[in-house]
């Protein structure tokens, strides 16, 4: 799918010295006119300085620009990494001719280091000089860390007649697990909508996409997901009774999922992505935990990364995670194939056959409890010798 | 410490043919006289055919024999797998001319494959010419799986004047997490003691010990502790009002750490032992949550493997692992140095030397929440290359 922009946003990426290596590290998108926002923030205690932030900016009105910044996560600073934020933006609403309470920031990166906010503030006449559509590329790749490809993408759709676009771009490659750990998000659309319905429609994509993802079971103190929408598409303002929220709902859960699956995809290490569906479960909540262990389990990881059927380690774990599990109600599917059958495996001709669908880069893992009507699902990667040489010599 | 032997008791290792590299796989234990018995066993939903008979025979009185196999763990396996258990315990009953509710079993291996049932009992002729003290190693060896060395450990001590000799060894070096995961421990003793008094212990010991490890997350359907006590000692019997109890569960206590150690190095693909120690909660279990939660992370594990004082990913993992935890009031050391102190991370010229200090083999990990005066302790193992080497290419 070609990517398209929402009219009124312009974006730009620089080179600030963050990363050490040259390689571009601040992003910025700019709207020309004043945005409705909404974000979703992680869940951690311990948040960092541009988290805090942000949720506080967010409650305060329109918005006119996002920072983000890779290479350091400005997290674990205490209040002289709240003071750098609120220095950036001070010093950003200055060069951009904004009000400070219309910026966001976001940062991603390593724990516990100070921003060096003369740095990020010395590449204002650069973004400046940069804004462009053509930039969104640049700042696509400005928060990539341990991304190897850039995630992105968008969705045209009609609103009253009107075209109306929403573009997407992600990073977080580990660290990713439900409540979007490590990872930033930020969509910008030239819907015209109302904040509730903004708020609603990014909560539910949220829920339905980042939530249901885990690379590695950690939780980051830096996740941020971020829509702005500017009205210029002026279609018929959008309302959470309207009928077209449907459509923008959709447009947002169907992109958001693309670029879900692109993280997964690029997974720190992941050699495939393995989908992992879990059905008859008595609640919601007992397939979510499954479906998180299963999906967490070093030894399930690691036998899909070898390619080995072992549904021994998938009943064990499934043992594990719910209390009412029963070998005589469990099914497991690998692929389409059955593996375990109520109480019964099969046998090692059939085995040769999943082995064999094992070579895909997605494989379905599929679990049918017997005990109830509800379920969950998830998406997550194999474990591999990458994995551990990429985490082993991060930071230094 | 040179290893001792509890008077009564005798110990035998074959080879079945369930390992087909034609290494022991059968382990005997037989205790000449009588002996109380205790148990612990996994608190997997789902569990193996010989944990649930034991579970059931444990409540049948004395015993006179502990068979244990490694290779196939005769979980889901559904009632062929009891079948199979009930039958193996009825022909060695008959071959060691005792009551088939004298005996314990107990498996590990892999899940889902049937026992070769004649093999087992064509060893019984074998098992019997070969029981004698010198059979213990014999015995430590056969049921060991991915375990690199055979891991066990005995103490001496006076009850009433009289000489007790307590005796123990284990296997287990993946999946071990708390309620033992896949993980077999088999003592023997010749303390006379109420079967109260020895549950009481076994219980505390498992508590302290096997409860308080973990290599990778995973629990298994296989755990199983045995306790057998003889009374040959003659001491006066121990009670739980006793004050000779305190003498006998130290002694428990002390072999089990001793133990757990042993597993934790011998993890597999472990290279590095972490003890990790969590200070400051405000309940106990708050600090079991942050010590596992720390101890099976994946990005912590690795930073230890990586000999990277990455603290910042402590940080993080500690706030996605307690609601009130707060950067203002954490500190965290590694070994004797303090790397986060309330806010703000050390130097870099004294990470360096905490750098230094994770060269060593065991490495220690030490928060304080600063939240209240309760706590937890966890010993785990760094993951490494040799993790996934070992655990993606375990079945075939």
């Amino acid at each position: 799918m070609a990517l398209s922009l929402p009219k009124g946003f312009l974006y730009a990426g620089a080179a600030s010295g963050i990363k050490t290596d040259g390689k571009k590290d601040l992003a910025i998108i700019y709207s020309e006119v004043p945005s409705i926002a909404s974000g979703m923030f992680t869940t951690n205690a311990i948040k960092a300085a541009p988290v805090i932030v942000s949720m506080n900016q967010i409650k305060k009105g329109q918005k006119r620009i996002i920072i983000a910044n890779s290479g350091i996560a400005n997290a674990a600073t205490g209040q002289s990494g709240i003071k750098d934020v609120n220095d950036i933006i001070n010093a950003y609403a200055k060069g951009f001719n904004v009000k400070p309470d219309e910026i966001l920031t976001a940062s991603t990166g390593i724990i516990g280091r100070r921003l060096p906010v003369d740095k990020i503030i010395a590449q204002i006449p650069v973004l400046k000089n940069d804004l462009s559509r053509q930039g969104f590329m640049d700042a696509v790749r400005a928060i990539m860390t341990t991304d190897t490809v850039p995630k992105y993408g968008s969705r045209r759709l009609k609103i009253s007649g009107k075209e109306v676009i929403l573009t997407g771009f992600v990073k977080g490659s580990g660290m990713i697990q439900p409540h979007m750990a490590t990872m930033l998000a930020f969509f910008t659309s030239d819907v015209k909508i109302t904040p509730g319905a903004l708020k609603k429609a990014l909560s539910n994509a949220t829920e339905m996409s980042f939530n249901r993802i885990t690379i590695d079971g950690e939780m980051s103190t830096n996740d941020t997901v971020l829509i702005l929408a500017n009205g210029l598409a002026q279609n018929d303002i959008v309302t959470e009774e309207d009928k077209n929220y449907q459509l923008f709902e959709q447009a947002l859960m169907d992109l958001t999922k693309e670029l879900i699956e692109k993280m997964v995809k690029d997974g720190e290490g992941a050699s495939k992505v393995i989908e992992i569906n879990i059905m008859g479960t008595k609640t919601e909540e007992d397939g979510r935990k499954i479906a998180f262990k299963l999906a967490n389990s070093p030894l399930i990881k690691t036998a899909f990364f070898g390619e080995d059927p072992n549904w021994g380690r998938i009943v064990a774990t499934i043992g594990a995670s719910c209390t009412y599990a029963n070998e005589s109600t469990l099914k497991i599917w690998i692929g389409k194939q059955i593996v375990f059958n109520c109480g019964k495996g099969i046998d090692n001709d059939a085995l040769l056959k999943v082995r064999n669908s094992m070579k895909n880069k997605t494989i379905q893992l599929a679990v049918d409890l017997g005990s109830g009507d509800k379920g969950f699902n998830v998406m997550t990667c194999d474990l591999t010798y990458d994995y551990i040489r990429i985490n082993s010599t991060y930071t230094s």
